[in-house]
């Protein structure tokens, strides 16, 4: 029997009907398939934060002002947002990374400093950031994982804050996608109607005024990327590399998911698809991926909360191949 | 402003955007609501699992044979079962309930007593249980509650087992909504195409050999229930009289769920619907009592396996109410 043939042979023999599990057998599965092994666990579970700030957000596409991703970070080195208390909850290690945000932090020795610069150009008229600034965006990404890796962690979830980095991903998704931006762009934040049309035609614009780029997927996060997303897409591609089991969160983890994936499809094996988010294009993005979340509760935060909360049920699902009877050692009959 | 008021005031007050949570500010807002305060707290979470034989297992509706019934419930008691696994993963006391299995039980600690009878009659071709015994069922489910609430116990799911209750289940549906039984009927613990057509027919004549009989729950209960269908129903009434957050599981415990809110509609006000199971009548059923599943994960085991994974996320709406900075305390600017 191969290996595959072996796990789907002890989870077929649990005392359950054949499938009963759903989702959670799939999960199971693919943990296992991923550590080589019929009795897998999860080892030191992190979530690591990359903030940075856009100067797309200054072109009023947000509903929040810029200053709230520094505000935000802040937040979070004070255990006050969301991820800080589902983190906590769920015994799942936070880290929290300034990718390049507009602020100067006093060094804190809970902030990792892998600032690229203070925030992206706007795309509307410029390339978000240098080639040399996407390459060490993505390198920085890379070496932060590994060090987490390092330690022994073998799971692994990403998550974001910066004000306008749903029109950042928005972009992306459309160029690598070749989908039309405004089947991409959602309300974000919570723009009302006028500042959502505004954010599409703004938008447009942008990628008309950048339309001699290639889809290539470095050049796409160059011109329309922030400099989290980038890192993110790097630490998607070391995560694998390391064969650690990665958490997908909602629709900015997926679009710097989805140039990973453009990078090296490999990362696709590694994945587990959280979440998905109320955000619009979130839906089609995971559906262009084949993904299926394991979560919708119509959650729209970022923050890797949609990897927090999901954690438990890939908990559920270590546990059950590990420790249900099967029918014979139960001694109850199977049909 | 009143409760609600003060509660939703809270919630849009964290640091997040308006509505970010989805449905676990809804959650959140429910536990506060039931408990009447706005620092709700878990106290004490059980799930209790009613165990019973059905007479109409005998019939050829189900993939299982009958004494699988007991076998599990020994699996239960040893721990090998999946309620045993997610209960203990999410540190949540497991009840076992014999309500009516066809075995005689070693005395065990673990187990509590309350069998009505050996297994229900067959209700092809007569009543499942005489009144008396609906009645005692739907009392000792009560008392049992009860009992549980005394110890401080504020949150509180049920599970049941017992080979032939999707049968049980699926009439109770179609008698108290007035739908089709073929609507209703699944594959329960998986029959093939040709038990499934059957498991229909037989159903169907089950029915139309009861014509006599009201939709009154208590006749609906007596004639079709199984024992743990009807000690659950008893069961989710006496929770909502404790002002207990119930957690409604699949398919079955839905149907006695349904029997519950017939009897008392208040129950629906206190009442977590934690998933939607794969089995076919369940999304019309919750569809029909306008309830919104937390978790879909094609899930359809029963035993409280849905209540127990969806736990966690109880427990974020609420930790993420009582612990997450406002915008004013984080110094963060709100739109």
């Amino acid at each position: 029997m191969t290996l595959r043939e072996q796990i789907q042979h002890k989870i077929n023999n649990k005392t359950k009907p054949l499938g009963a599990l759903g989702r959670l057998e799939e999960v199971a599965l693919q943990i296992a398939l991923i550590q080589e092994t019929l009795k897998p666990s999860l080892i030191k579970p992190h979530i690591i934060v990359f903030a940075a700030s856009h100067g797309i957000a200054n072109e009023g596409v947000s509903a929040y002002p810029s200053e709230v991703t520094f505000q935000m970070v802040l937040n979070f080195l004070n255990g006050g947002a969301a991820i800080n208390v589902f983190t906590k909850q769920n015994e799942i290690e936070l880290i929290l990374v300034d990718a390049g945000v507009d602020h100067d932090f006093e060094p804190n020795g809970k902030l990792i400093d892998a600032k690229i610069n203070h925030g992206t150009k706007s795309f509307l008229s410029q390339s978000a950031m240098t080639e040399a600034e996407c390459q060490q965006a993505i390198d920085k990404g890379k070496e932060i994982v590994k060090n987490i890796a390092d330690t022994g962690c073998n799971i692994i979830g990403f998550g974001e804050m910066g004000i306008g980095n749903t029109s950042s991903a928005a972009v992306i998704m459309s160029k690598l996608l070749d989908i039309p931006i405004e089947h991409c762009v959602g309300k974000g934040t919570g723009v009302n109607l006028d500042q959502y049309q505004n954010k599409i035609t703004i938008l447009q614009k942008a990628i008309s005024n950048h339309i001699e780029f290639s889809t290539d997927p470095m050049e796409v996060l160059q011109t329309f990327g922030g400099f989290e997303i980038a890192m993110m897409s790097g630490a998607f591609v070391a995560a694998a590399e390391e064969k650690m089991i990665l958490m997908v969160d909602g629709f900015i983890a997926s679009a710097a998911f989805l140039c990973a994936f453009k990078l090296n499809p490999v990362v696709k094996d590694f994945a587990i698809f959280c979440h998905q988010s109320e955000e619009k294009g979130h839906q089609l993005l995971l559906k262009s991926l084949n993904a299926k979340p394991l979560l919708t509760l119509d959650m729209r935060l970022g923050e890797g909360t949609g990897c927090a909360v999901a954690y438990p049920l890939l908990k559920s699902a270590v546990a059950f191949l590990n420790e249900m009877a099967s029918f014979e050692s139960a001694g109850v009959s199977d049909k």
